[in-house]
């Protein structure tokens, strides 16, 4: 298995973590995004958007941080992390729309705006940041995990630009049940962290 | 059924559409955007996100385009719309993350920004529009769907802002491959249109 990687990517770092949850083996080909490595006609073939993450499981091809979860999940972890009854699929499915919409538009992007300096409108992301940080604190407040009463994929793909949330200068604490849902995936069996998370 | 729906919504039309592609009786609550209905109390119980679509199967309450489509297709169309093995959901769910992300940041905002007159910069998204297109009509050009090579939800979530991109003023004869996609997912059985879409 390879994975095709990028180690600031918190998207990449879904991966990598599902990964290591999941206790698998894989080979690393890093691309370089700041040198645009991405973009190459070579990288190109296996991702024709030029984005980072994709994997390669044994000549299967597949891209995009959410449909690579779930086809984890699906071949490696049998029910643990994606249920595959309707009701199941759904509700984890509404977190990983939660986690490439909201949490890409406020967390991701005030994090880029700063961390790499991206052009862009950096108080019109900290604003969509706190509300989708509002949303995912409303959830866990009752809630030890966001779907399924259990850890899933729903968590693995939020989480990231959660904890990375600092790094675009919104403070936490005015979300009193995010980090004690850190502090539960960090204690996750072969949990990793990435640059600026996890400890 | 009962699904909160918006008439000139691309993301409610999706499900209006698999709805009806698989034969399925439900009953519509309007949500006025212009009147901000989607951000009263009493749809904020429904879905936090102030969003449509959103649907309520006797109960079961469930948010986002991408999920709803997924959870229709687990629950009433067996494994037509929507493989169950870990490689044909992953291949499905790769488009899906294309439709939520390339055709709304390019497409829809387009066709946003000039129908309903938003704030934004038209000249970026219709940059990103093209992309898109390019790339499903790539993807197109010898394949006659999106995915696992028949009619499914990833065709279901691409089409729409595809099919509406004329409102974002993008010319759709330079992606050769769409016009002939579009006329076969409208001669699919139970086919329903929009405004703007499917003649």
């Amino acid at each position: 298995m390879k994975l095709y990687d990028a180690a600031v990517s918190g998207n990449a770092y879904k991966v990598r973590l599902m990964l290591a949850l999941l206790g698998r083996d894989y080979e690393t080909v890093s691309i370089n995004l700041p040198a645009k490595e991405q973009k190459t006609a070579e990288y190109l073939a296996v991702n024709p958007l030029g984005q980072v993450p994709a994997l390669d499981d044994d000549g299967y091809v597949i891209r995009a941080s959410p449909a690579i979860l779930a086809y984890l999940a699906r071949k490696y972890g049998g029910e643990d992390w994606l249920s595959s009854d309707a009701d199941g699929l759904g509700e984890v499915m509404q977190w990983l729309s939660f986690s490439a919409n909201e949490m890409i538009n406020g967390p991701a992007i005030s994090r880029a705006l700063i961390k790499f300096n991206r052009q862009g409108d950096l108080e019109l992301a900290q604003t969509r940041a706190r509300a989708a940080l509002g949303i995912l604190d409303g959830r866990l407040a009752d809630n030890d995990w966001l779907a399924l009463g259990r850890p899933t994929i729903a968590d693995i793909a939020c989480y990231p630009y959660a904890g990375l949330v600092w790094e675009g200068q919104i403070e936490i604490d005015a979300y009193p049940a995010l980090k004690p849902w850190f502090a539960r995936i960090e204690a996750l069996p072969g949990y990793v962290g990435m640059d600026g998370l996890g400890g």
